[in-house]
């Protein structure tokens, strides 16, 4: 085990960290909320000394990392990333109880944005930009930033790329992994500058514009109105739905585009699973709840902009579809399951791995009729390997076991089973708000702290896909051999 | 494909069904519910001639069949046993919609225990017997009994055996199967008169003894009273609760016993993971309900019952465990999913295939660690192959997607996730009650006629372990090449 390696990246992680705080510092010095920039400083200065004792006492002597060594950075980064976030939250005093800091920087940065604020309007323009800025950084991967930024660059980088990036393959979209990171950052950082210009021309106000379009990009879901994004115009609720479901595509996607390789895409399997299951679930939804709205245009505009809410795992919400008919919620929620596409900033299963456990569903059916056959499965128009299938069922068993312990754990808590069933699910794909009690007026402030640190490492768990985190929990993963 | 076979096969369980119906005939003989022996005798007449219509079109021409036909034979037996077995419900009028009885006798074949009766103690004695049958003949299986008293036997008939008994994987207890169907059908009426017995000597009356007994013994759960076993005594509540444990058991372990292997008994990994998961859900159990009884005996009994109900999925009750708090309800619920052994009369995912993903999951993690590891599993002190462990993982995934798809169809209904989830939960691992709305207390009269048919399929789907439904319903499985 390299551990000087792995605290050397960790400690440029802080570092990074005190770079990035230095925008929701000057907004708040914009504000003029004095206070809050003194806590901006003072966790910046705290993230620079970490990184200057971890520069100090790793030195690291060679820079080989293996798969193991690419886990368990990934998880340590993303932990030490959270309790440096959480820190302007308490020091401001906006969110003085450290489980509900942390709980909220969690969910900012795994972009899954279920919150424990009864009241968000009341925070401060420095911290509802904070809040909205880690939904960015954490939906492409504050490693990934890191390899995009930092000269150096090994044939083992992929490694980290491999454990950042969700879905059951990471490619590398050129030879080296530098520049596929950078590649990655600059289609994320134009289609969101996009979209900030699409949403200040619809007069949305530019504060507004900036951390929902924050929001949108990593398929988040902090809002900054109580009543999340329904006080908005209808243009601006189209525009963010459709960028939700462009921000729950996969990003490798775009980039073919960027080369001319139309033909490519089209191949993509995920791609149509994804607009099927989406236009599929909005006419459902839309006719379903017709009768509750004015119209049918009323009715299509929410109903589109919950579906790619939720399955995109962004968490906006226009409507209190708590109280939509049973089907649209059913739907919801299996919605909450599927997540968006490989490679995306969206959380979930992934369509992909949806795509792949049904081919594989649909061969062993063939199989129990005839024993002999022997036929493989193609995807995207590629092979895939039988080691593929086996990883994505494999993927799907601890998915599965994951959640069932931690609704397990969760009913300790003294609420109905369809609050602390959805309240798993939601953090767990991070999507945000559930049903009933965690429902989209609701929030998260009714749990314990022991509940808001479990949901929080639910939130770890699925946004990091499950092993990294749960191997750098296992003592063997520490021990010399 | 072997039609003539197959439909002979089905043809022959019409034969075996006619014979069984007349013990509740019987019965409603000795009560003088002349109503009911007609309704009893008309279908008797029914299934006959069911019989011979098979038996004059499709003489078999060869008695060769594959996986193929086992499939499909096991799937359409238990389709004509189910339409079969709820004509004397309609006929009598006891049960006159047709979804209703259809539900109810699906519900007791597959040992489901789920009912539609809001006052079960109005029905006759004849059609309480027949109801409680269907489960003690559902329980080992129908076509286990078939070869069990037929004389034939073909090396094929292993096929039948596999698809109509539950678990990742069935052995032959002894060079033929038509002998291990004998062995298995002696040690399952053997422990039934023994329950009857002990049940007796515990002050139930007669008639209650052996419906109760047949219950037990299938893992059923349908009662005769509407407060389920609550208004028995603790003896009898004891012993029932001890039965359905025992039930609950590979029964392959029964005949270990009675060979003396007692050391390859203790060998069984899946026993002691059912004892692990049965004792720790009783000690969390008893200790959170111990402030809603009078004293920890009370808390006890009512605790080791309903763990032992929900894991065996019998589905009987002597408490309204919906009212318990929110951790019980979350380990039930998870019970549900669980079941009990492989090769026993219960249902659910199996206990043998959580310890296999289990170990998978485990060997996972290893692997991301050290990822030239090529350790094998072991269960039961035997290797396990890696098909067989893709086979399970398979099987997760397509046992996660019935679940979900019906759940998901269910959901048309206008009733909360609690109550659908859990009613698809329940039937679909053929416990019974589930929350909320179809709670212990409650039935599933509430849903409508098109619910209920689909909760029947869910029924069958999982007494059957998905893949003989699923193959028979496509249209694939039908045409000839």
């Amino acid at each position: 085990m390299n551990y000087r390696m792995i605290f050397s990246t960790v400690g440029k992680v802080a570092l990074i960290e005190a770079g990035l705080l230095l925008l929701p510092l000057l907004t708040a010095v914009i504000y003029g909320e004095w206070w809050v920039v003194a806590s901006f400083g003072i966790t910046i200065a705290v993230a620079l000394a970490i990184y200057l004792v971890c520069k100090v006492l790793f030195k690291p002597k060679s820079g080989i990392i293996f798969s193991k060594e690419g886990l368990v950075t990934v998880s340590l980064a993303w932990i030490i990333m959270s309790l440096i976030g959480c820190l302007p939250f308490i020091i401001s005093g906006e969110i003085p109880d450290f489980a509900d800091a942390l709980f909220e920087t969690v969910s900012g940065f795994t972009t899954t944005g279920a919150s424990v604020l009864t009241d968000v309007e009341k925070l401060s323009h420095g911290s509802l930009f904070w809040r909205s800025f880690t939904h960015w950084i954490g939906g492409m991967g504050v490693l990934v930033f890191v390899m995009a930024v930092t000269k150096k660059d090994t044939d083992r980088s992929i490694h980290i790329l491999r454990a950042e990036m969700p879905g059951p393959t990471v490619d590398k979209l050129v030879p080296r992994a530098k520049d596929t990171a950078k590649i990655l950052y600059l289609i994320y950082v134009v289609l969101t500058a996009v979209l900030i210009i699409l949403l200040i021309c619809g007069k949305m106000p530019v504060f507004d514009s900036i951390v929902h379009a924050f929001g949108t990009a990593g398929t988040g879901g902090f809002g900054i109105k109580n009543s999340s994004i329904a006080g908005y115009n209808n243009y601006c609720q189209w525009v963010i739905a459709i960028f939700m479901f462009i921000f729950g595509i996969n990003f490798n996607l775009y980039y073919l585009i960027l080369l001319g390789k139309f033909k490519d895409v089209l191949k993509s399997g995920e791609l149509w699973a994804y607009f099927a299951i989406v236009g599929v679930s909005v006419v459902v939804v839309t006719l379903n709840i017709l009768s509750m709205c004015n119209g049918f245009g009323e009715a299509l505009r929410l109903s589109a902009f919950q579906v790619t809410s939720i399955i995109s795992t962004s968490g906006f919400s226009t409507a209190n579809f708590d109280l939509w008919p049973s089907l649209s919620k059913g739907i919801l929620f299996t919605l909450m399951f599927i997540g968006g596409c490989a490679g995306s900033t969206a959380g979930g299963f992934k369509v992909s791995r949806i795509v792949l456990v049904g081919k594989n569903i649909r061969r062993e059916l063939r199989r129990s009729l005839h024993p002999r056959n022997t036929s493989v499965i193609k995807f995207n128009g590629k092979r895939v390997d039988e080691s593929t299938i086996n990883g994505v069922n494999g993927y799907l068993a601890i998915y599965v076991v994951c959640i069932a312990v931690i609704t397990l754990l969760l009913s300790i808590e003294p609420f109905n089973l369809e609050t602390n069933f959805s309240a798993t699910v939601a953090c767990f794909n991070n999507v945000g708000p559930g049903f009933s009690l965690v429902g989209p007026s609701a929030n998260y402030s009714i749990y314990s702290p022991f509940s808001k640190i479990l949901l929080s490492l639910a939130m770890l768990l699925g946004r990091l896909e499950i092993y990294p985190i749960l191997l750098t929990l296992l003592p063997k993963t520490w021990i010399k051999k």
